[in-house]
């Protein structure tokens, strides 16, 4: 069964000669890309654009449908050019989400697993310090002239440029939340495994990093309310981490004031690495024939090997 | 000339493996997928967002052209995947009307029909099911503060998440909704025959997918706005059913007490069945030469068997 | 020079079938489909959507970037399908300039240049008719709740449902829209004779018709606005009759009252064909090398014959 | 190292052909197209559309998330046709920022840069020029509308369809805008790379110009803000050298009354220049191995000869 499936995202020549050291840094560009891209359009959207920055209250504060597909886009691009760069060498997973996958379902060495990870969080730190600097201005400006309840001098609405937090209508549930996350990084890791599996309709042609962004603007447009649809925990810690340093303190993490959304910070992350797993297990449970339902026809030769389509 | 047309839409190599169960399984995954972001858009648009939930009454509520474009790409996008997911293993009809025209048209197993079109409603149960359950708190926050006239506690919008109504324009009438479900659903099977047909410009690299997307996206557009383009009996049956069941009761089907809407449930049925059918009919008289209109060269040789595009 | 060009947009399999009567039903059907997603699109932003129909005045109704954005994507799949659906038989045209500027650049046959225009004219017609008769209820709801001057019960605003008008901002002048219209479709012959022509980086893998689509798009987002980006005299006329006939009258056409716009159906016939004819020359003159400016190595054999990157 | 990395962007057959006259006449064409749609489809949203024209101020005028929209589609597009009309020839760098990180990292022959450059900065000056020509009307009218200061009849919100000026968050500094181009080019040349770089997940089948011109969407849904994503030196000099001549004076360059931001100009030019050669160099530290961290095995034969994915 497994041996059918693809095991690896994106094998290429650079691949071959990449040890774990240029797979690290590959990581850590492609998921500073991600960030740099999906933070900094949430940045426009907030603080940005001239029109924007539309708060009203702790909580709440309004995106109509024209905001959400500008923030849907703009980390769908982020999603595709992190893949774009980091795919040859690392198989550009930029998620911990993924790389736990796959190295449950996929036959990705469990050694690689902390290294990815790391490199991971380390570049969606660097990513959400890059899109304060540059949008330094933006966002002061913007904190300084909004209303509401701050926290040393900023909003949860310039947090909101960063990390994630449950919808108001949840009450500060865990549950909603939790399976949400599970629920929005399920169907991602589905859709990649689908689109890199050349059994299937796998994409060539080299598109399938636009693809799988497009995966990630589905669940944007269809799962991003709930809360923010992290599906990654390096996407959500990193830049949290991050605000936390950087002055917006128990808004992003449990301090010596409890802010109201502080211990949320766990389920962008366990959601995430849980839901990853199912995402995959159901792909192979319906299409990839793990329980034997099919004849038994064995898979053709030369197909078998690690390739995903980046070979035509 | 009906030999010289793809018969199916996405034979792989995984469907050679796959029995009529692993058939059924993937139908059910596909059309899992497409509601689950088909309907979770609408939930976004209507519900979810931050800005959303202007409702004025009980059969109009507002939606402008931003809310509009979210949700046609969000459908868009639930088609994509659900066909990259179930493509390589049931050809992804994820549609009855789909399936019914192919039995029809490209010699599709007429023994499969039925168990096609269960799976395809299933699937589409639970989908809504899944929408329901990561969106519960949403909606029902959004339906406690609306205004109007609400069965069971919940509203015409939040309905309109789920399943599909006519537009006020029509005063209830038959004809319009049940035309614009035909029109609809002819275009759709026209250019799904045309994106798969490798005589003509048919789509390569396996980015099929993408386009038959585009094609539910450019009819959500272009003829939306009517009847809410169930444009598959399976899309509107199953949210309706698991509507019905959850407590929308006679906004959803014929009940104690007869809903204004509830006795629509069979156009969004009737209208795909007999337009999937007459799009390919069009597409095979235009396009397809059924009637000898040009020189009889025969097809070359390695073209008539049933592949479609998925292999370069 | 011009044997170096490709000279045909899609030829195919069908296309070798193909006799003149089978390339004009293919071009009639595949113009019905463009103006039946194009003017679908416009009578979904006018009169579809709740929220949609807001007009003020005999000339202006507003048009927020959301609408255009709609209208412009909803444009642009009404392109992708018709040249996907007619793509393989007669090449795709739809549009009479583009029958004109390939029969003056690139040896497209002169016999067929009329049966070509006609059928995409009657191809033009019918979809408006196919428009009308779908968005009958909501045309005619919307037209009998808008305020300002209606003629026949109609108003200008539903009338740009169907065929286009000069901005207000012109003031009635001929050379404004006109030098639109040229500029508009040159753009759109530029475009698709770059993107068909393989010695350039012509696009592969049958996704021309998406590229094609995009060019559209591209010309309604930066050249929409001064007259509606007809650049087809087809799309303009077909539809134009159509509304003269089915009551808009002298909006439509001069009539036994001359409306204010009557006259202006002439500018979107001649300058789409002067513009596409200036298109392909730029484009010959900058990158077709025909002033041999550059070194002649002939041209490879086997890419000189008339394919143009259907096959891969 | 270097000689692994695909030197070039878009050889093809015609550029065999094409002597340096020929480059530049497609250099010109190419960036002609750029301008022509960019600074268009700021036109559109600007002075074009029925509802556009919400000026409010000298320095700010309201853009929201549904006219951003429009404008990084616009742009996206001007660069996909750009490269496309000019790929095949000179390799469309239509980007003086382009054309120096080329000559520094890839190869490209530095007695070429300045010609390219000329070319380019031309091209874009007559884009712009053709914008006012056919916008004359609808900008003019616009202007006259206005209220707030005016500079020869000229407002900044006209101004700013053809150039670029820093948000009012910065207060006249330079070092934010300055970084703001700095970055936003290094992730251009860092995509640009990468996305033609066929060890890594270079893009096939002639769809590399699709995916450079949604690298530029990126940049302007994410980096947008700020000071209006030059990222190209022609790109803002072109057009503001147009305004001068046109009669805008010193809202686009110092003259005789020093304007508010005429002394920015060389930010846009500056900046580029020096981001784009960045971002080359992160991505050949992070990806293309400069350091040798990998194990050194050559590359394949046949794949260092400078061919960059346009031929399957």
């Amino acid at each position: 069964m497994a041996v059918e499936i693809q095991p690896l995202l994106k094998p290429s020549r650079l691949r071959r000669r990449g040890g774990l050291l240029g797979e690290c840094l590959a990581e850590f560009l492609g998921t500073f890309v991600l960030i740099a891209f999906g933070c900094g359009v949430v940045a426009m959207a907030v603080a940005g654009l001239p029109g924007s920055g539309r708060t009203s209250g702790p909580t709440t504060f309004f995106l109509g449908a024209g905001d959400w597909l500008l923030i849907t886009w703009g980390w769908c691009m982020g999603v595709v050019f992190g893949v774009y760069v980091a795919g040859g060498v690392s198989g550009a997973h930029i998620n911990p989400a993924v790389t736990l996958a796959f190295a449950v379902r996929r036959k990705f060495a469990w050694a690689k697993v902390l290294p990815y990870m790391g490199s991971q969080l380390l570049g969606a730190f660097a990513g959400a310090a890059l899109v304060y600097g540059v949008y330094h201005d933006a966002i002061n400006t913007f904190d300084a002239a909004a209303e509401g309840p701050k926290t040393n001098g900023h909003t949860l609405a310039s947090f909101s440029i960063f990390a994630t937090f449950p919808a108001p209508y949840f009450h500060g549930g865990i549950w909603g939340p939790l399976i949400d996350q599970i629920v929005g990084t399920a169907f991602l890791l589905m859709f990649v495994v689908a689109v890199i599996d050349l059994r299937n309709t796998g994409v060539k042609a080299n598109l399938g990093p636009l693809i799988i962004g497009f995966a990630v603007a589905a669940i944007g447009m269809s799962y991003g309310a709930n809360a923010g649809y992290a599906i990654n925990p390096a996407r959500d810690l990193g830049p949290r981490l991050f605000t936390w340093a950087a002055g917006w303190q128990d808004l992003a993490m449990p301090g010596s004031v409890s802010g109201a959304f502080s211990s949320y910070f766990w389920i962008p992350i366990v959601g995430p690495l849980i839901g990853g797993v199912i995402g995959v297990l159901v792909y192979d449970l319906f299409i990839g024939d793990i329980l034997h339902l099919r004849a038994g026809a064995p898979p053709e030769p030369g197909r078998t090997r690690p390739t995903t389509g980046d070979e035509e």
